[in-house]
C-alpha cells in the first residue's frame, strides 16, 4: 500500500489547487501563483431538452480556451514561466479548470432538479465542478509510460476527489476521465485527465441504472456480476488478475473498446480498497500498452472514463468500472461518427468485437 | 406539383437500382450492369447490449469498403467506366448499398425482437435494408447547388422509399440522411445521401417517443406543437415559410444545429402532401446556403437526417422533421466529441445556441 499526503494551495484567481505527494511535508502547497489572471470565468447554465428528457450545458466562456498554447499551462512554474501549477515540481496535481463546463465561483450550491420541468424552456445555473488532474510534471510523458506506483497515486487522487465532490451537495455524479490524442481534439499534450462533477445524472448512467434495476427485479441477480461471469468464459478477455478483469464487451460500439471491472462490487472509487488500487495499476498499464501496440508506431487515441454510481440516487444499482474507447479503426484510419450514430444513436461495429479483441490480445 | 416516374433495374450482383425521373419513359432502367462483382456482401448481425437496452449492428464486411476510390462509383457509367449506376445519365438514382450495415440478401425477413432478451449474449441476423440515394449525376455538385425542383424530386424519392420499406415487414424504422464533408469522414464526394431501414427502433427515437407520450399524458397536447409554438416566439428562428419552420433548438447540443419542422403533423415522409414537399425545397436550400455562408470560403460539414415515426409502434407520438447538425465550431475549427459526450452522454455547448443561430441568421 502506498499512502499519499495532500497539500492545498490557491491560484491567482481564487481557484483551488491540490498536490498529491508520496512524501509528507513536501511543501508544494505554499508556492504562490504570481500571475495576474483577472476575474474567474463563469460556467453558464444547464438547459433542459424537452425532446430527450436530458440536461445540456451551455458554457459560452469555454470558446476562449487556448488551443495548443505555446507554453504548457500544466508544467510546473519555473522562473518567469508561470503556469497553472505554482510549485516547481509535483507528482500528481489537481486544480479547478479555468474554463469550466460546470460550476464556477458564482454558481449556487444546488444540483439540477430531478423532476421533469414544466414548459418548453427551463434553465438553471450550472452548479458542479470541473477539475484538471495532472499525472506527472514531465510534459513529454504519457500515462502509459508512468510507473505502477504513480498510476496508483493518480487513482488515489481520483478517489479522494470523488469522496470530496460527492459531499458538496451540488453534484449529482462524479466522472473522472482522460482524453488522449490529437485525433479526438486534445489541446494539451501534457499527461492529464479531468474530473466533471455533473449537476445531473448523465444519460448513459441513467440507462445503466435502469438496466441493472430491471435485471435485479427480473432475475434477483446483479447485472454486472452476470456480465463479468459471461465475459470471463468468452473470447474477448484482454487482461486479468486477482482483482480486475478487462474485456471487449459482446455488444461493443467503438472499433476498440475495453471495459475494466473490479471483481467485487464497489459503487465508486472512494469505496475501492487499497489492494484493488494497487492491483489496478499494472493491469491498466498492460491494457494501455496493448492499445499502443495494436498498430505499431501509432499511439492509440482514446477516451477513458470511470463509471461511478451517482451521489444521491440509484446508488444500489450503480457500479464502478472503467471504460476505454477509441475511434482508431485501422492503421492510419479513424472511425467518424456520422448520422446513424450521431442523430439516431444507431451504431455499427465494422471490425467486429472479437476481431478487435484479437488485435489487442496479440499486441504485446 | 412535380410528378415523378420510377424505373427499376438490377445490378450485377442482384441488388436493385431505381431511377426517379421527371419525364415518363426515360428508359434508364433497361441498361445492364456489365461488371463482374462476385457475390453479395452479407450484413452480419445485430447484438443486444444488456447494459444500455439497445441493439448494436456488427457488420465486419464493411471494413472492405472503398476509401475515396479513384473512379467515382456514383457517377453514371460511360464506355469502359462502369459504376454502380448502369445508365449513362440520371436525375435521382437509388440503389442497395453494396456494403450494408443492415440487411442483405441472406437476412431473414424479421425485425429485432421488441421484448428484452434473456441472457448476456443475444444476437439475431441483421434484417433491414441500406440504400444509397444519388442526388445528381454531376459529380462536382452538392445538394445546396441543386434546383428546388431537384431537391423536391429527392424528397419524393425518399417518400417513395419510406413507404416501400415500411411495408416490407423486416424494418422497424426508416432513416433518410446525408453526411457531408471530409471533416465527418465522408468517403465519396459525389452528392448523395443514404437510407437505413433499421431492424429496431433507434435509441434517440425511443427517447423522443417517451417524451412525446409523457407530454400528451401530462398536458393533453402534442409536444412538437408546443416546441414549434415556443420556438416561433424565440430568437433562434433561421428560416420560415407557410408550411415549414427552421430553428436552432433551445437546448442545442452541436455547435450548429437546425431543426426543420412542417407546421402540421405528419408521421413520416410518405404522409407529406405535395405542397409541403414543394415548399420544403426552397426553405432547405436557404438553410444550407446559410450554413455554407457562416464561415466564408469554408463549406459546412453536416449530418442531416429525417426523424420519422417508427413503422409499427409509437406511431401516434412520432413526428416528421429534419435535424441538421454540424461539428464546425468556428473558422477552421471543429468540435470533437470527447469523454463527456461519448462515454457519459453529457453535452456542453461552447458557443451558446443563440450565438450559433445569430451566425446563421446573418450568413446571407
Amino acid at each position: 500500500m502506498t499512502a499519499f499526503h495532500m497539500e492545498s494551495g490557491s491560484l491567482a484567481d481564487g481557484r483551488q489547487i491540490l498536490y498529491f505527494n508520496t512524501a509528507p511535508d513536501a511543501g508544494r502547497g505554499g508556492f504562490a501563483d504570481k500571475r495576474d489572471l483577472g476575474g474567474r470565468v463563469s460556467a453558464g447554465e444547464i438547459r433542459y431538452d424537452v425532446l430527450r428528457d436530458e440536461w445540456v450545458a451551455v458554457s459560452a466562456g469555454r470558446s476562449d480556451r487556448p488551443t495548443l498554447p505555446v507554453a504548457c499551462p500544466l508544467c510546473p512554474s519555473h522562473g518567469d514561466e508561470l503556469t497553472e501549477v505554482p510549485a516547481p515540481d509535483y507528482e500528481v496535481a489537481v486544480f479547478e479548470n479555468r474554463f469550466p463546463s460546470f460550476g464556477g465561483f458564482d454558481a449556487p450550491g444546488l444540483p439540477a432538479p430531478t423532476e421533469i420541468p414544466d414548459g418548453m424552456e427551463t434553465a438553471v445555473p450550472a452548479a458542479g465542478r470541473c477539475e484538471v488532474v495532472c499525472f506527472s510534471d514531465d510534459h513529454d510523458s504519457s500515462l502509459v509510460e508512468l510507473s505502477p506506483e504513480r498510476v496508483a497515486l493518480v487513482v488515489r487522487a481520483l478517489a479522494q476527489r470523488t469522496a470530496e465532490l460527492s459531499a458538496r451537495g451540488d453534484i449529482a455524479q462524479v466522472f473522472c476521465f482522460e482524453n488522449r490524442g490529437v485525433e479526438i481534439g486534445v489541446t494539451l499534450h501534457h499527461p492529464h485527465g479531468q474530473i466533471y462533477g455533473y449537476p445531473y445524472v448523465t444519460p448513459q448512467t441513467r440507462k445503466h441504472l435502469a438496466a441493472a434495476k430491471r435485471h435485479k427485479e427480473t432475475t434477483g441477480r446483479d447485472l454486472f456480476d452476470d456480465i463479468i461471469a459471461s465475459e470471463r468464459r468468452g473470447p474477448r478477455v484482454i487482461a486479468e488478475n486477482d482483482h480486475w478483469i478487462a474485456f471487449t464487451p459482446y455488444a461493443a460500439r467503438w472499433p476498440f473498446e475495453v471495459q475494466i471491472h473490479p471483481k467485487a462490487r464497489f459503487a465508486d472509487l472512494a469505496e475501492l480498497p487499497e489492494e484493488y488500487i494497487d492491483a489496478f495499476a499494472p493491469l491498466y498499464l498492460e491494457v494501455l500498452k496493448r492499445c499502443d501496440g495494436a498498430f505499431p508506431g501509432q499511439q492509440m487515441p482514446y477516451m477513458a472514463g470511470w463509471h461511478q454510481a451517482p451521489v444521491g440516487e440509484g446508488r444500489e444499482f450503480g457500479r464502478l468500472r472503467l471504460e476505454l474507447v477509441s475511434i482508431r479503426r485501422g492503421a492510419g484510419k479513424v472511425k467518424f461518427l456520422a448520422s446513424s450514430e450521431s442523430v439516431m444513436g444507431g451504431w455499427v461495429h465494422d471490425l467486429g468485437p472479437e476481431a478487435s479483441a484479437d488485435i489487442l490480445k496479440g499486441a504485446l
